[in-house]
């Protein structure tokens, strides 16, 4: 009941992602999975049409939603359980508009008993610029 | 350029809410909006299939999203100018699961200068159970 | 080990202060407790000269230690484990001079198994508006 | 009015450290300016018996003066600008205890119009660790 599925690899998540497709993570369905493994994942999107707000940018509930799902990505490579969220959080520093490419980068900072603080990045694909960053702290189920 | 629409009741966020359809705001589609104004919103939603995550509970992408958008219209029916989202963050206490109703409320506690700090309360309709909390500090565009 | 002093009354808690008063805790000893029990702790305090920043504003520091530490007396009224911060946040809506007399209510939202959700808000106690609000997570050691 | 003191140095920031010290900064009295200059800051500090709380660590307070200071100094060494905190926030992975030497690196994000994002990373001395993360956004004053 504590099992969460261990994603070892880019094909494991790719599968993961089709599987999922009917829930709310239907909005990553267009992302481009570069690397997973070892407490780390790596991801790129192009920002489009149905991913940003009324001002043209990368909208807020999408960006945080890439915090919550790339950086649980990077913690199902490193932990087979079963984990909930307690704490998430975003900085906006400047946000891509439509037809941005971006990279997002998530990697778990610790894990210590049964919290697991992760983190994410959001670089602009072509600069490197960092457009965003998000914090994320997750309670581990043990048994 | 930094005009944002002026949403003064229910009717303006609903026609709000068509007009944004084919961005991310879709997601919120199916929310129902029960009172507007004075940096108030609160609307209500039973939590849907399409709204979950792997566990079957209200998926933190949308929440985040939630949080967003319903204190963005609380701050909407108060001042008419641009804003960007600079800090957001949500703590979750209790996620709710697939066919629980819930009741979001949005408000803003307080524009100062150019910023504006918002908060998103996420509770059980039938129990008033606080399940989910956001923070939310936008920074409004003057000129 | 992992049990933490079990504070029933203000003078439980005057009577902890006073013998921390060796560690950071000193910072606090200006404060004057009005009330603690049940999972809630008020306390007063004049914002003096040693509180301040350059600006003569309570300083960020010692606004977050009282977040720290009023969320986590409310706690020790509630229960008698002991337990570690996780994710502490502070906003700052408007920051009371040298000489304001300042309300810090703390409670708990809630406990779900090992983590505490704690909130603290800091208001001026002439007008009763809110100044600044704290959240406060924190993991409570079970065994 | 508007104007903070730049500090562009190590020794112009023992200066103001000294000239604060009757200040609430009077708590950073033990720390080992190391550098500082272009929106960088780094500090050098031995946990002692006055920073730590009930259960020997180093205390969330004086945890979040530091996120606070250091990287409020590292922006004073790039922009000559007032600022006040709006939103600061702690994550604790794992708190040093009295005796341990510790590493404080706050550094500037980005500063965009009126918001500066910085960021602080505490570290152990000796091994490297990543013991605490926070991040600090401050709004500028221009005029």
């Amino acid at each position: 009941m504590t099992q969460a599925p261990f994603l070892k690899d880019v094909a494991a998540l790719v599968k993961f992602l089709q599987f999922r497709a009917a829930s709310f993570d239907r909005v990553l369905q267009k992302l481009n999975v570069i690397s997973l493994g070892n407490g780390k994942c790596s991801v790129e999107m192009k920002v489009d049409d149905d991913h940003v707000d009324q001002t043209g940018k990368l909208h807020i509930g999408l960006s945080s939603t890439l915090v919550d799902c790339i950086s649980g990505f990077a913690l199902m490579s490193q932990l087979p359980n079963m984990h909930v969220t307690t704490d998430i959080s975003l900085r906006n520093f400047n946000g891509p508009k439509t037809g941005n490419e971006i990279v997002i980068d998530g990697h778990v900072n610790k894990v210590v008993d049964n919290l697991a603080f992760l983190e994410v990045k959001i670089k602009d694909k072509a600069t490197g610029e960092l457009l965003l960053q998000g914090t994320h702290t997750k309670y581990v189920l043990v048994n």
